[in-house]
């Protein structure tokens, strides 16, 4: 069952963090139109100077999906250009990386926990698929879900922890 | 090998997440004694009016840690008062939630994941132990990390996405 585990935290949590930012980017674009600005100026906020703004904040936390995933079962992501500019580009690329996200199985996680990930600025180290999946991709999504969510809660757009969690699967 | 993967993403992913939050408080506090304010100013920061302070940020945290490998064993978890409201108390506060996950073993998880966790306010609704832990817990976690980065970040503190996933297990 291995493979399944490793499918739901990874692909499944990937899913679920990135349908619930296209529904806080059209709470923040309900937000800008109610209140008669454009939802660009959101789309380039930031919380600090030397921080990214929001367009590359869930470019990234897009990027971090599809790579976590391709990285731990050996498999190439499809490139995007980071070129957004606007919501409707954002939103396509989100919808792009969960259609991607949608092809994989749990069959798919087979050996992902075991596998060697590593990228050419790591000089030849190497993290374990399981290890990079959990101290490197998973926090890492939230991380830029989160920073999103930030920026347009600090820029008045009314959202709540369930925004960001999204529904949960409860049952009697 | 079901509970130690689930030890691992619960009690390790929680446990490594608090102890960076304790490094990024020292910074935090560095920060503030170099531009001669007291640190008790980004502890009350937030980054809007109706969002929780500093300090509730990291109770949240401590709480979500303790509480999501309470509920998904079959545990009592500590309590803590919420009465922290200076730097020592609140890294006094994460090293006893850090002390306490220390106590956990892969075997105590041997159930977790078909647990039924359920609490007052879901009025008789559950969700299971996996379910409980990938979908609210995890996410919850790191929501409340990044956030907390992100008020310091907000107020100048010089934090990098190192501070916030730590070291990495980098092998040869």
């Amino acid at each position: 069952m291995n493979e399944s585990i490793i499918y739901e935290i990874s692909v499944k949590s990937f899913t679920k963090g990135l349908n619930n930012l296209v529904k806080i980017l059209d709470k923040a674009a309900a937000h800008a139109e109610s209140k008669k600005f454009s939802i660009d100026v959101l789309l380039n906020a930031r919380l600090y100077p030397d921080q990214f703004h929001l367009i590359k904040q869930i470019q990234i936390a897009c990027d971090t999906a599809k790579l976590g995933v391709a990285r731990i079962t050996g498999k190439d992501a499809p490139v995007h250009e980071d070129k957004e500019t606007t919501l409707e580009e954002l939103k396509s690329r989100l919808s792009s990386v969960i259609q991607y996200l949608e092809t994989y199985k749990p069959e798919d996680f087979k050996d992902s926990s075991d596998r060697k990930v590593t990228q050419p600025r790591w000089e030849g180290k190497y993290l374990t698929g399981f290890e990079y999946l959990t101290q490197h991709a998973l926090p890492n999504f939230y991380f830029h879900v989160t920073t999103a969510y930030a920026i347009f809660r600090h820029n008045g757009v009314d959202l709540g922890k369930r925004d960001y969690l999204g529904e949960m699967p409860y049952k009697t």
